[in-house]
């Protein structure tokens, strides 16, 4: 058995405007860096946070209890040590507590020998994800664990199903730095929606798959319909509609918010045209008195992965 | 130009459980048979409906209103006569309605040496749709015009797909011979859902698709979930819980209601088992003194089709 393994866990969209809660997306230019290590003492000890002022104490911190949820399963008598070098700021709406939880039990499954599948990996990043938002949601810990862009299709029982992603298709997203906690920005959502905008997501969810599995660009982007969250979101979000119309109309295929935000994403075919709409975002969030950052990624259709030390 | 064609206009399942309002398969053992013959008189003449008892005023019929909504766009000094065999019966839940409005615009589409396509008669032929419910929806006329299985992404602007289907995808529906008006079914709809159930509905579109695009049966099946409609409506259909489960133990990929009932159909992976649903269904329904109906089809990827005299 390897004894240390260091990986990169990527930063990820859930979401994508149609998919509320069901849909992801993985990052390949943004990410947390982790160092998994095996130790003698049995448990989970995270021994080193870099980047962000995250609890180090096991119980309060979301890589901790996914670990936590993973070794559950096992009869072993030794444990595991985990430092986390945070590039993904906490709060941006781009997958940085899935990072941790999915990063954690990935790393470790890798030095036990891959005892657990993906699905069993993502039942337990969730308990990560139930630690920072009070919610046990899959639509960031799935893509991270399977790579690409994933469907949450079932909680119960849980089904997340990887989805093929045509080759040219980038991702922009910029981040200003206000924080808004996943928890705040679900409680703003009403829990009763219209059956007519229920009908738009579950239609322009069965077209997005469909353009996944086609490589219709065009379709992928019409199908970024948000009638859901984004009306109540948006106002959260500064100058949320002047970065969408201001990128849509330089050509990207869609935009919408990332998971909760306030990060905003918009996909585009080719490097080109997501450089483009970082510009553009740029140019509009510069007129403003708040941090940020823009990261342009191709979609990572490996999710976590080994790196070199 | 031709001036005479005689066609088959198939029976078609709207909703597929999870995609209310805009899903739908069509038929290929059960539909109407229509002819279309060029008049020297301008306008749309119903001549003959044979097999029901519906108006032959062209303004109360829904060939007719399909039929005059086409002529709109043209400018042309004749007309065209058009016959009714009704093989599906009005308010089944197997698109009666719909196979007439989709019919007549087809068939005249031919005549006329195709100036339309299917998208453009799918938006005429919702003037049949909005004759018989008093909504305009596409979610039957759609699988008629295009064959196999159809997803209405957007109705402003009108946006179809169509989708591929796996080879050995069968239907089998019990029309239980209740009259259910669509009007009256769509009534007794909540119009406001839980976002949670509408979670549901677009996870489970997003996976249908997906099953569709990699034959997938056991994926087609699981996603075969109505948390919307089925639970108003099954009460409406007797014994529709005891035929779901009767044939799910049987082993069909899943159940629901065929459009707003009260038909209920079952998907299968392949014939035999479309049979063994079918014998299953006949023993439950039996019980009862009720008339019905079994059709045992394969999934129709032509849509309506010109047959011979």
């Amino acid at each position: 058995m390897k004894n240390e393994i260091k990986i990169f866990a990527p930063a990820t969209i859930a979401n994508l405007a149609c998919g509320f809660d069901v849909l992801g997306l993985a990052l390949d230019s943004v990410g947390d860096e982790m160092v998994i290590r095996k130790c003698d003492a049995k448990g989970i000890f995270i021994t080193k946070i870099i980047g962000s002022d995250l609890p180090l104490e096991t119980e309060n911190n979301v890589a901790g209890v996914s670990a936590l949820a993973l070794l559950e399963k096992l009869n072993i008598d030794f444990g595991f040590e985990i430092e986390i070098y945070k590039n993904i700021k906490p709060g941006s709406g781009i997958g940085s507590s899935a990072a941790s939880s999915a990063g954690a039990v990935w790393g470790i499954n890798e030095l036990l020998g891959k005892p657990f599948s993906a699905l069993e990996l993502t039942q337990f990043a969730m308990e990560g994800e139930r630690l920072a938002s009070g919610n046990a949601h899959a639509d960031n810990v799935a893509p991270a664990l399977f790579g690409g862009v994933t469907l949450v299709r079932s909680y119960t029982p849980l089904d997340v199903i990887k989805l093929p992603c045509p080759n040219e298709l980038y991702a922009t997203v910029i981040h200003p730095q206000i924080e808004l906690k996943t928890a705040d920005s679900r409680k703003i959502l009403k829990t009763q929606i219209s059956i007519k905008d229920g009908i738009t997501h579950w239609g322009n969810v069965g077209a997005f798959v469909a353009g996944l599995y086609t490589n219709n660009y065009d379709l992928i982007g019409k199908s970024l319909v948000d009638v859901v969250a984004e009306p109540q979101r948006a106002d959260l979000i500064p100058l949320y509609y002047e970065i969408k119309e201001g990128v849509l109309k330089e050509g990207v295929l869609g935009v919408g918010i990332s998971g909760s935000g306030p990060s905003i994403f918009a996909l585009s075919k080719g490097k080109e045209m997501a450089e483009k709409a970082a510009e553009e975002m740029q140019k509009i969030y510069e007129k403003l008195d708040i941090d940020f950052d823009i990261h342009i990624s191709k979609v990572n259709e490996q999710g976590i992965r080994q790196i070199n030390n």
